[in-house]
């Protein structure tokens, strides 16, 4: 045990060391936000943390989360110390093309990190979805997650560490690094570690409260926690700018490397650089389970007017009946998206996340980083509350599903708080999103099935009411296609919808058809990639693009549209945007489309007087 | 007190029966989350919460927040009891046109309830910000928050729990309708009042658990409340439809109206339609604080480069100094917002909120209901965590005025996940949302100063570096107005800029003009309102605008700018949109600005191609 002592402080010198050097180096990040996790960092990759650097992927392996990723230079110095990367690497940190980002990400030569972090308050769900990830697979791992004080601020680790209970997860621990300092001087609780503690006992986990500085106590904690069947909070105080007589303790250096002129001086105090390296301990042997397909009935098919959001639910359960990867989450709404249809036939792959729709994205991430089909379902309303939470999954590289319900003013009596209205600009504007809007249950069917195979962020929009079935059961959605519903080579004006509008478009359609305009019709299911081919040609023939979407009138299908005719070259045309652009009330979803104007008889006029203009 | 208990059965017997009767009307709604807090409403309304029906404005009123928004019919029915409208008002619930929504909302015609709900987990921290609100006007008023049971899974609840406990409010009681059942079945702890009441006093909070229909109980809780000098949570045991036999407790009714045939079952059974009228307890004498402008001293004059992070921090603290209902809001990054600066000038109208961006925007949703005028600021990229508090603020017709600091990839080496690439995009489709991002420091000063007489949503974007100053101390920066930088009567080509891209279009201008291309340059600060009468002006003048922005392709300053030219009739020329379409990592500002391409060098070389085209 004295050996074990020596070397993890040594090891622990050593990342305090190499935090400072790259900082320095970098002339920027936050090196003493990495020396207070120093020593939290070195006993446990040194021999807790069970996992083969040559193989990060490897889904025996225990995982780490770095919650708190302005720490990132200490994952990085000890990522190093585990042979990783040599030194070079590291003193890259922050530059351009470094895979060592100011904060952690997983890139493709960077498989180290399973997930990003940087926005705050986010690992312990990630964390848990990894947990629950593992147990579905029968694996042997832990998940560990490293929190910050400052973060533990937001609601967000607060529903994860609720949702860990619930669930009876035991095989993820959560370190507090509790350094007192926050950005800008003192947190809420200080070093308050009983605030922590007692929190935590109050959700229903194990807490111990350590020395974060002190490697024998850490070690204990650490089998503590491994050997508790319930999920377990370990406090450690420490010191941000541990080890360093100017830093330790010392306000005013959050997110601060050391001047150049100090670092001798630092690293002197640290008993200067070491080529410490260890070896984690090997992950226990693990058989993946065959995930072999199940039989496969068929498809659901839609004759009859069906919700969008109906058929969205019925696909999901038909897709979990075979696809034993697939795991679907709910935030206590899955009566009204209908995930609770999975529920039915997959209960053990139907998470139920209740009203927590950040931890719902956050397990969905960690789901989806140990290679689970993970898709998420609420109001498209409500995934606004994620938004944080998706947006960082796009910096992850995560393949997230995700499903909002109840578009647009259409949902009717219930009330703005609950129309989706922004969500296609909010989806729209994350890099390498797809973003789909299915009519009918055909297209429902076929797009939540493509889903299944989606890199990146993916969001599907349905509908609260029935609407009548579009297409053939043999009809083909590709991704970046739309559909012409109506069309003649005399169009006098092509009407854009998608979703609940197209069916409005089709009406339109025959309004004006009875008063001599000839309208195209063009279902525009997927908004993001946009079809700009077909919206380019219809400009061309008809000269007039009547863009009609149940969202608001910016960011959405109007503004897709508008993009793709301009990304090809010069504009010549009219476009009308149709939306909604006032603040609506309850009503009938009837009364509220011809409210906004975006109702048949509301397309007709302004067409007419589109074509007429 | 006998009397009084009669009299609260009756009224909650009402209140009951009125919920049943407005929403079998509606033939939608949700009768049986109102029932069960309906007891808990009665004694609240009659003998507790002391404010004018008739002045529901006043300031020295009490406040109540229906956090669980969906149990709308219950205040509908007990706004009724105390005068506020008659029966045929209540019974227009949810049809269109009707100032009693789904979810209760404030309306011109219906100034009873203060703020939106409807989205859950929000409503404590509003009532926070009241609470706060009232002790800076040394008002002497309470709050009252009812919670539900399903909503306290949102970490927001928590978040606001927390920040209660450490601003040390006293004036504030939370009352829990513990009514086990959510949406779909049982909630996380159903009846186990427990559990709440030791999370309670975790939080540092005094915990109460009564039965939710005892009146007698209700009542002394609630003088308890009152008396404590600590925030106190009533946690009250209920049944969801509590009163009617074939719904008290039952699954399968959330969200259900009372079919016809049943309903008079349903009245008989809580003693038939009564016509109970209470007059709540007058609110105590209040004399507002003179808010008289202190003396003004001179606002910032920028000459030399200044961040407009920066500007927009020293404005605030300008503003704060002779603006009394001015109150600043930080996310605990007051040092790179510079909201520090308000602190320093007016620590008592500077609120800490930590790094809890959803309790920062609620708070200030309750602080502008009272009368504040408050600023919220965080980086762009974490305004994303409270999209939905911000989008219910759109709903609550809130006036919440953000900034959010570090746009774009801009900002360098801290890397994506501390760039605000989608913040246009989002806060463009909020509803009357007004969307600012100044070039320098002079327009920093006039925007933020303009944003302190703005309604609805405001959101002022700002850059993290320095940027050289661009207009003398006496230009007016009118919203939806631009400014054109420069301009010959014979240019070829039209830069459009918003921010830091302005700066890097004037520098592609140089370079274009020394090729013999001469390039337009408009600054277009205000992103909405834009300013179209420009745009389609420098269009028909130059036939091609290339737009640059440091956000992502979808939704921003270019959608902006092709909807304003789509707006106005048939579009004729090119508009070649330049923005982030790729992942960034770490680097140099000039780095990944060139990386994007949209530094000067690629504005000049994509302006080039686009003027040949």
């Amino acid at each position: 045990m004295h050996d074990r002592t020596e070397l993890w402080n040594d090891l622990a010198a050593q990342i305090a060391v190499d935090s400072i050097r790259a900082t320095t180096a970098a002339g920027s990040g936050h090196p003493t936000s990495a020396m207070s996790c120093a020593h939290l960092l070195a006993v446990l990759f040194a021999d807790h943390l069970r996992f083969d650097v040559k193989d990060p992927g490897y889904l025996g392996n225990d995982r780490f989360v770095m919650s708190k990723g302005h720490a990132a230079p200490g994952l990085y110095a000890v990522l190093k110390a585990v042979g990783a990367y040599d030194d070079d690497v590291l003193l890259s940190l922050r530059s351009m093309g470094s895979p060592l980002q100011g904060h952690p990400a997983p890139l493709p030569d960077f498989p180290w990190v399973d997930v990003a972090s940087g926005s705050l308050g986010q690992g312990l769900a990630v964390g848990l979805g990894m947990a629950l990830a593992m147990r579905l697979d029968g694996a042997p791992g832990h998940v560990w997650v490293l929190l910050g004080d400052s973060e533990c601020a937001e609601g967000s680790v607060w529903e994860a560490a609720e949702a860990t209970a619930h669930h009876r997860v035991g095989n993820l621990t959560a370190i507090l690094d509790l350094n007192r300092l926050g950005q800008r001087g003192e947190t809420m609780h200080a070093w308050q570690a009983d605030v922590f503690r007692d929190r935590a006992e109050a959700y229903g986990w194990t807490a111990l409260e350590i020395d974060g500085h002190d490697v024998q106590a850490i070690d204990r904690a650490y089998r503590d926690a491994t050997a508790d069947d319930r999920p377990t909070l370990i406090v450690a105080r420490t010191e941000k700018g541990h080890g360093v007589s100017f830093l330790a303790d010392h306000e005013g250096w959050h997110g601060k490397p050391v001047p150049k002129d100090q670092e001798p001086q630092a690293l002197e105090e640290l008993g200067g650089i070491r080529d410490v390296r260890v070896t984690p301990p090997s992950p226990p042997e693990f058989r993946t389970l065959d995930l072999g397909g199940a039989e496969v009935g068929p498809a659901p098919v839609y004759g009859a007017p069906v919700a969008t959001r109906k058929a969205f639910g019925e696909t999901l359960a038909w897709l979990a009946a075979h696809r034993r990867d697939l795991v679907v989450l709910d935030g206590e709404v899955g009566n009204s998206t209908y995930t609770e249809d999975v529920e039915k036939v997959a209960p053990e792959r139907f998470v139920q996340m209740f009203i927590a729709e950040q931890c719902m994205v956050g397990v969905q991430t960690g789901l989806q980083a140990l290679g689970k089909t993970a898709f998420a379902a609420s109001f498209g309303a409500f995934l606004t509350r994620a938004y944080d939470q998706v947006r960082m999954g796009a910096v992850s590289r995560a393949d997230l599903r995700l499903c909002g319900s109840h578009a647009g003013v259409s949902i009717g009596e219930d009330g703005p708080s609950q129309m989706a209205l922004e969500d296609l600009a909010a989806f729209r504007a994350l890099h390498g999103s797809t973003v789909l809007y299915p009519a009918d249950g055909t297209s429902t069917v076929a797009l939540t099935t493509a889903m299944c195979d989606l890199q990146g962020i993916s969001y599907l929009r349905t509908t609260r009411e029935a609407t009548p079935i579009l297409y053939e059961v043999d009809e083909t959605f590709p991704l970046g296609g739309s559909k012409t519903l109506a069309m003649t080579d005399h169009d006098d004006v092509t009407l854009v919808g998608a979703g609940i509008t197209v069916h409005q478009c089709l009406a339109a359609h025959d309004i004006l058809g009875a008063e001599g305009i000839s309208a195209r019709v063009i279902d525009c299911y997927s908004v993001k990639p946009i079809d700009g081919h077909t919206l380019r040609g219809a400009l061309a023939d008809t000269r007039v693009l009547v863009v009609v979407e149940d969202h608001r009138v910016e960011g959405g299908l109007g503004d897709a549209v508008l993009d793709a005719l301009a990304s090809a070259g010069p504009l010549e045309g009219r476009v009308v945007k149709i939306a909604v652009t006032d603040m609506p009330g309850s009503g009938t979803p009837e009364e509220l489309r011809a409210w906004a104007g975006i109702d048949a008889a509301s397309i007709a006029e302004r067409t007419r007087r589109a074509v007429a203009g």
